[in-house]
């Protein structure tokens, strides 16, 4: 079980009062899931049953159909599973070439993600700004509460808000797809011409994935903060670009992972 | 907002009474993302604010840099957005060729599992077996609890797990994809040649997307049964292949969405 959680050192803010902890975080990392010499996938997943997890995944999207055609199935690389097939027979190998697969907890991430942030160049935050108040973050739930309309009545979405430093909310959208309700958010924004959204908070329903911090950094919005849990990958990356990341936001009380330099107050 | 939201006709479990009501539901449908001809990605969202959608994905995943390089935006079908280029310049057609994403609340998704279920295949589900009771339903969302031992820990992951119709547990997997748990569970089942999984009933810890029904499908999974919400094309998909599907499983309470048949007591 050790590769599945991650002790980190946190900040934890309950009403005015901040105190040093420790955290234990759920491990994400890239899986690449290879037939052969055939690149099919690299999912983001918790480390364990890899290659119960490449079996199911062949099998459920239709490539394998029986365990009598695979001949070996190995973590042959950190991170990394080969499939071996016994024989190429019923298999349809133009099926894997047309999908290479990118998917997550919440849908396109991993290595092209990662890709996208260095070769663009993601833009630098500063880490200064802008200057927010544990107030303010303390505020944030109730506000999205009341305006996520369509989950009130479905009880099935995630919502995705931007909200300026003041905390006053700018805009929200809702999703099946956490990532698809931070799209629509980033994407009317970059089609009006208002990136990078140096002082934006954004705030998600649920918790924060790789895949969220990577959208946030690629519109250069310096605050997110999550109702629900970060994963590890979410905290390196948030440390790496000087992100501010907030989980747990809830009830008066959120745990600090990174960028505590933009509360004065704390 | 009325496309966002589908009324469906249920039957309401609570304790042992059993009434029929309406509920409402989140739509999930899949969107078609191009740039020019180009066949970018599918993505299973909520409609609306769609041309948001494929602006920020292309621009988070590091496709497009800027505004300008786009003349034009529409949904020039249902469910299909057409970003035309200004021009290629600066553009990497290569990428987009290397990358076809599929992807999802949870993960690969759409088309090509929609083509998986038809192509394959699917198990035909006996819509008599198993025989369930509502009391065994009643007690999973307890046992799986007990069971999620880094959720406990961490907050931060999704637990998937197998039941008999007894209600006694089988296996139980944890990961921060709620499809990764479900692809281990079925992934060992598969290499055990365990397959079909036709008296098996499967527990998730959060809401019931289409992928996690597809998924339940493939490996002849008859009753899925959700803590959370079901989305409007998990319902369609288990309405079509005699999936008992089951919503909003806790408090000695569930919503039966499909396949009340396998209910021999109410």
């Amino acid at each position: 079980m050790k590769r599945n959680i991650l002790t980190v050192p946190i900040q934890k803010v309950e009403n005015d009062t901040v105190s040093a902890q420790q955290d234990l975080l759920a491990v994400e990392e890239p899986l690449q899931i290879l037939v052969g010499e055939r690149n099919v996938a690299i999912t983001m997943r918790t480390p364990g049953n890899d290659e119960a997890l490449a079996a199911g995944f062949l099998f459920t999207e239709g490539i394998l159909l029986d365990s009598s055609q695979i001949s070996a199935i190995a973590m042959d690389a950190p991170n990394r599973v080969t499939v071996t097939l016994a024989s190429e027979d019923g298999i349809d190998l133009e099926r894997l070439d047309r999908h290479f697969y990118i998917s997550s907890s919440c849908g396109v991430c991993g290595k092209a993600s990662i890709q996208a942030l260095e070769t663009i160049g993601c833009p630098a935050l500063d880490r200064d700004r802008p200057s927010i108040d544990p107030g303010v973050i303390h505020r944030l739930p109730e506000v999205l509460r009341t305006k996520q309309m369509v989950f009130e009545r479905t009880g099935g979405l995630h919502a995705a808000a931007l909200f300026d430093p003041s905390g006053a909310l700018l805009s929200v959208r809702e999703d099946v797809g956490r990532h698809n309700a931070v799209d629509k958010l980033i994407g009317a924004a970059f089609l009006e011409r208002r990136l990078p959204l140096a002082d934006s908070l954004l705030m998600v329903s649920g918790r924060a994935s790789f895949e969220l911090v990577q959208k946030a950094l690629m519109a250069g919005i310096p605050v997110m903060a999550a109702v629900g849990a970060p994963s590890s990958l979410a905290v390196e990356l948030a440390l790496r670009y000087g992100m501010t990341l907030l989980g747990f936001v809830r009830d008066n009380r959120f745990n600090i992972y990174s960028g505590q330099g933009r509360f004065n107050r704390l």
